[in-house]
């Protein structure tokens, strides 16, 4: 990326630390060869995973079952040109009982709309990447308009 | 989807209204082969076609000219479990120049970080889909947790 694009990469750790500050996040699949996006509210496994809660039956949990997905967040101040996202992409598993099922039990969080037959997601953290919007204020050396 | 399940199905223009009012949407596509998704600020064309714009050598520009992308926005209150969530479904398209390029530099916002290069997404809403989470109060019978 241009070093002058605006835009700082973070590092695993940094964008690790701010998707635990997201209170929503959003899975991104394939449904039917299409792009398909759902948001979510999510916790962090210790090794960065991503944990939700779902319907057994829901579509959600039928796409992502064994696919490798994304998962983003971000927060962006509109007013100050601020911001930043996050992308986590890895392969989705659901946990559906075992010892596994009860250490997520503990640590995802509740559904915005409990089901009596929720399993877990889980998606792996194999690449996390993030940026920073740090604004450019500045085009062929003239102030933007702010 | 259940009656119950603690979601509203949204109409078309329920959906375009909703969708003009966020500040920031996402645009969900494939990158070799793999769900990609990127924040951006977005306006919206008379039709309901999302309008962005992004450098001509951006990986979003190659990456969508031409492909069936989804666009997200959403809005949650996690403290009052409200909140909306649209996507709109359709085929991207990049215009450079041309009457077509004029309309849309009077329509879509200006990049959070400008470029001299820049051309215009627009993707056409050729389906628009959302939900409103209208939260579920109770499960079999039960008080849910505040």
């Amino acid at each position: 990326m241009h070093p002058n694009d605006g835009f700082r990469e973070l590092g695993r750790a940094e964008c690790l630390r701010l998707l635990a500050t997201a209170p929503v996040g959003r899975v991104v699949y394939t449904r039917q060869a299409l792009p398909a996006v759902v948001p979510v509210n999510f916790g962090l496994d210790t090794d960065g995973a991503v944990l939700l809660r779902t319907p057994a039956a829901s579509e959600l949990a039928r796409a992502v079952d064994g696919a490798v997905v994304a998962f983003e967040a971000d927060a962006v101040d509109m007013a100050r040109r601020a911001g930043w996202s996050v992308v986590v992409t890895g392969p989705a598993e659901i946990v559906i009982d075992g010892p596994e099922a009860g250490r997520l039990e503990r640590m995802a969080p509740c559904s915005w709309v409990p089901s009596p037959d929720e399993v877990f997601i889980r998606i792996d953290a194999e690449l996390v990447t993030g940026r920073e919007l740090v604004g450019r204020r500045t085009m062929y050396g003239v102030p933007l308009p702010a």
